[in-house]
């Protein structure tokens, strides 16, 4: 297992896209300026996908403009293709992330392209990212499974997330959308990709929807990943499940690494005081089981 | 990991004895009924400690004496000395569990009496059950925290059930009382005391109060247990941290392992059913993920 873990909080991003609720654009800003404070290194700020997409995070420029950007903590934002990268650059943003998904059915679906397609409209992106100095993340989403054409094949996660490393992503995370994965079936998705694209440069990204992600994330650590997804107070949900939890919730990410002696220079305590107060914000309970008992801890 | 995984039962005594709902005594036969019929071995049914101290199990002798008792299933239930197991004769039963805490401090205040006070008393319950040829498990509470000392030495752990299962007990579960662990402490937990009790006869027993439940069962698969304590619909609460979730849930537990390839012999979509069924009459959402994401699924 790793001695340090990175944990990519996805809150303000994946999870606040799936919250049915409004976010006033003061309160985003807030949000991440308080996670900036824990101690977080990364912190993906918001998304220049398409407001027809995305009407939750329509936004972003002046989320992205209104934050704090601390010193030693990276805020990369989702774009879906170069004039999104471009609107990123316009309010000056280092880090960008590109997605697809292993599944071809999910992907149509989704971006309205093939997988092809997404990964050739990313080429350009990855280009003048080198240029500009910019550093991009990439994301394969359904590695697990897809809720349209049911079992994806490890081939296909294996061959996107190469295809997103070699066309020069500094970290590829792999994504449960669907939450269906166990952890046998992580380990071996983990495993099968680790053989193509180096393990450091490799992210897991579970959601919470069958219960499993906390168990798919411990297994993936024996795997030797060292870097996880997650987001404050298990911010968003499955828009395939309706009611389904959202992003495994950092919270429980930190409080288990810690226990595992495993290194994440976060601050737990302000970490689960962020989760709370989202939560208010979200009007509902928090996702975090270990924010819920530190609260009733005192 | 073993092949083959028996869930031992715990919502309708350790899930409804920490729920402030007042369920009639015929729910909770037909939730026991409603178990039996999903394919689980092992239900704990009741509680015969004093209505004193656990008052929503009052109607231990009724309920007993109400559900079917299917051939294959066993149905132990709690008592606390052997005034508890005479009235457990009474009804019938053939199966009965004891219980202590492996902290001294838990144990006192739990059953005013000391661990090795307590350990005397069962004393006579385990002579007894082996001349009435009834089987006892026992259980071992706080074994990774305890809400009055805090840290539990391992040592305390590894005396308590090795006493245990020399006086008789044929089953030994280990329970993380306030859900406090994390996998590399249950690991270590379980390996010190697969040192002195064999496996076979060791079950391991987590609240997810914390949300490190499902995580903490992976990780002792791995050291080789194969019983596993949960309760449907996550049943259940924690006296200590007001607001906190309960058992880990059977359906999220019985998911993992169908997940991993692991038998159990359990119908999840019943047990899932159930386990709504008991939310409903609880008023409450259910407390696991997986059986919320196959009400989802239609």
């Amino acid at each position: 297992m790793p001695q340090r873990v990175r944990i990519v909080e996805v809150g303000p991003r994946d999870g606040l896209q799936n919250e049915s609720a409004q976010v006033p654009t003061a309160a985003k800003i807030e949000l991440i300026d308080r996670l900036s404070a824990t101690g977080l290194q990364t912190i993906e700020a918001t998304s220049f996908v398409s407001p027809k997409w995305v009407p939750q995070l329509a936004d972003a420029a002046e989320v992205y403009a209104g934050i704090e950007r601390r010193p030693g903590v990276a805020y990369p934002v989702l774009v879906p293709n170069l004039q999104g990268y471009e609107r990123t650059r316009a309010v000056g943003a280092t880090e960008v992330a590109v997605f697809t998904a292993a599944s071809e059915a999910f992907n149509r679906r989704n971006t309205n392209a093939g997988i092809d397609e997404s990964l050739a409209r990313f080429a350009p992106v990855l280009e003048r990212a080198r240029a500009d100095g910019v550093r991009v993340r990439g994301y394969v989403s359904t590695v697990l499974g897809c809720p349209y054409q049911g079992e994806v094949p490890l081939a296909d996660v294996v061959r996107v997330a190469r295809a997103l490393h070699a066309m020069g992503c500094y970290e590829v995370s792999l994504g449960d959308t669907i939450g269906v994965g166990t952890p046998g079936k992580a380990r071996t998705m983990l495993r099968a990709v680790a053989m193509e694209v180096p393990m450091p440069a490799l992210a897991v990204h579970f959601h919470d929807t069958w219960g499993q992600a906390l168990a798919n994330v411990l297994a993936c650590l024996e795997e030797g990943v060292a870097v996880v997804d997650s987001a404050v107070a298990g911010a968003g949900g499955c828009p395939y499940a309706k009611g389904a939890s959202g992003n495994v919730a950092s919270e429980d990410v930190v409080y288990m690494l810690h226990g595992l002696g495993i290194d994440t220079g976060i601050d737990l305590d302000r970490l689960a005081d962020t989760g709370r107060w989202l939560a208010a914000l979200l009007g509902r309970d928090t996702g975090s089981k270990a924010g819920k008992a530190l609260a009733a801890a005192g």
